[in-house]
């Protein structure tokens, strides 16, 4: 399986690339091929300045060797040795009105026991009802076919994952997150891989009609403002609290790989609060969590 | 003392400010006075969007409660009570070839302890010589007529504490960095104070004149962008490893006043590499630990 997996996040890996790269006239991904000191390597693809996209990043890696002992005891696993592969992605649209997107999907295995995890979420600076519905009921008919409670319960994961505690925020409005999913007495490996298939090519459904139908709305200085300071939070999440970024930076990964999420242009303003009932106040009532995939975006206003 | 300290920690905050304005013809650093809910309280002043400082922070604070049991374990005293001042400041000027400056002097009294701590560290965008020896002999000075291990002691561990170990890189050229300078056989607590005093006040001397004679350097649109890509490797260190920034979010402290270290406008590029033999590139050699000291900065290139 672990043969399969690779191969699965390889062309995941292309797929996204090609969809996103059918918005820009004149600038590609890059691609930089990797290895990994201790074993296996990467292909870390970026596109930079495009029209539609600032920044992106998908990048896939099949890496093994030795975990830190430490955090090999975290883990299902006996002993330090390893094996994982994965496709991760960050793409920061130019428009504040377009959201910026993450996803990742991840085979480990560790001392005998092999699992997935992954997730995709959303990120928006404005509040659309319709969007948020959108990315929510495409991800979850995604998930409905195989277990009932993958939605609810990767959706609840989500949100609890994706918290800023320092800004009693969430990050964004969600999506799913998961991890550790083993074979169980519910669902065999392969059923899970199925799931995580599925789960995968459902990205591009949930996300691409958000970027093409935000794009070209027009928008000012304010806007663009609104943006940078809100990328804040972005990083803030990364670097303070998100595991990969943080495990990945303490143990030496690959940093321009890991820190490849980071936005492209980012402000800092001391206390910033948008004035009540402006567009830009909405986003703090727009990122509580709700039960978007129930919702019909079209008739929902906040 | 605790009085004494922080009437010298409210001083030194106005002295400063007075120092900086001195700078601005026309905008002024605001005052935000808050209440910690579990006690004391501070006063957290910041400027931005001046002709010379894109943004400064100039925080004093007085507070006392008691402290999560882990954190308190790690610390001298018995107990979770405690009471602490200080005063912290960070300094983003806009021109790319003046540096980036922190400092920090705060008093600590724990279960029956009581220590200062503190430093001042400089991070330039450009190497200047000069800059770094006017920067490090001046704190020398402060330091050596109170314990002649003061300042090799505390540079050393300044450039041991501001390292960001993902990118092999110091956050800057260093300054000073104590903790805990308890009362001793070599030591009274008074005589830490003296220290303490003298540090804080040789502060303004050790940068200002560096503040003047960079800020009307002409620059253009290649130097700004190397300052804003720099100021993400700022961001990471405190995000990631400051222990003041990740305590204080993770307790709960006024999430305000410790990200007003963050700078006001902050770029990531992927695998930024500044062309070799390039100004930018030289930066990379001139933030290698170095007995800045002494060296005669008129004489010394990179």
């Amino acid at each position: 399986m672990r043969e399969q997996a690779a191969s699965f996040f390889r062309s995941l890996q292309s797929s996204i690339i090609e969809a996103l790269e059918s918005f820009e006239p004149s600038v590609r991904f890059n691609a930089d091929a990797w290895d990994r000191p201790g074993g296996g390597g990467g292909l870390t693809r970026v596109l930079l300045d495009g029209d539609v996209i600032e920044k992106a990043g998908v990048n896939f890696s099949e890496v093994h060797g030795d975990l830190p002992e430490d955090f090999a005891k975290t883990l299902p696993g006996e002993g330090t040795s390893f094996w994982a592969a994965g496709v991760s992605l960050i793409i920061h649209p130019r428009n504040p009105y377009a959201p910026t997107v993450h996803a990742n999907f991840r085979m480990l295995d560790q001392g005998g026991e092999q699992w997935f995890g992954g997730g995709a979420d959303l990120t928006p600076y404005y509040p659309f009802a319709e969007d948020a519905t959108h990315f929510h009921k495409t991800i979850k008919e995604a998930c409905d076919p195989h277990d009932a409670a993958y939605y609810p319960d990767f959706k609840a994961w989500c949100d609890r994952y994706f918290y800023l505690p320092h800004r009693e925020e969430c990050r964004g409005i969600g999506g799913i997150f998961f991890d550790r999913l083993q074979a169980d007495e519910a669902h065999t490996l392969s059923q899970r891989f199925e799931f995580v298939q599925d789960a995968g090519r459902a990205f591009l459904d949930a996300y691409i009609p958000l970027l093409q139908r935000r794009k070209d709305l027009s928008y000012g200085e304010r806007e663009r403002e609104h943006q940078l300071i809100r990328r804040g939070r972005y990083v803030e999440f990364n670097l303070v609290y998100d595991r990969g970024t943080t495990f990945g930076l303490k143990t030496r990964g690959r940093t321009e790989s890991i820190l490849v999420s980071m936005p492209p242009l980012v402000r800092w303003v001391y206390d910033y609060s948008p004035s009540e009932g402006s567009a830009e106040s909405q986003i703090f009532e727009a990122i509580k969590p709700r039960d978007w995939a129930s919702l019909e975006g079209e008739t929902y206003h906040y």
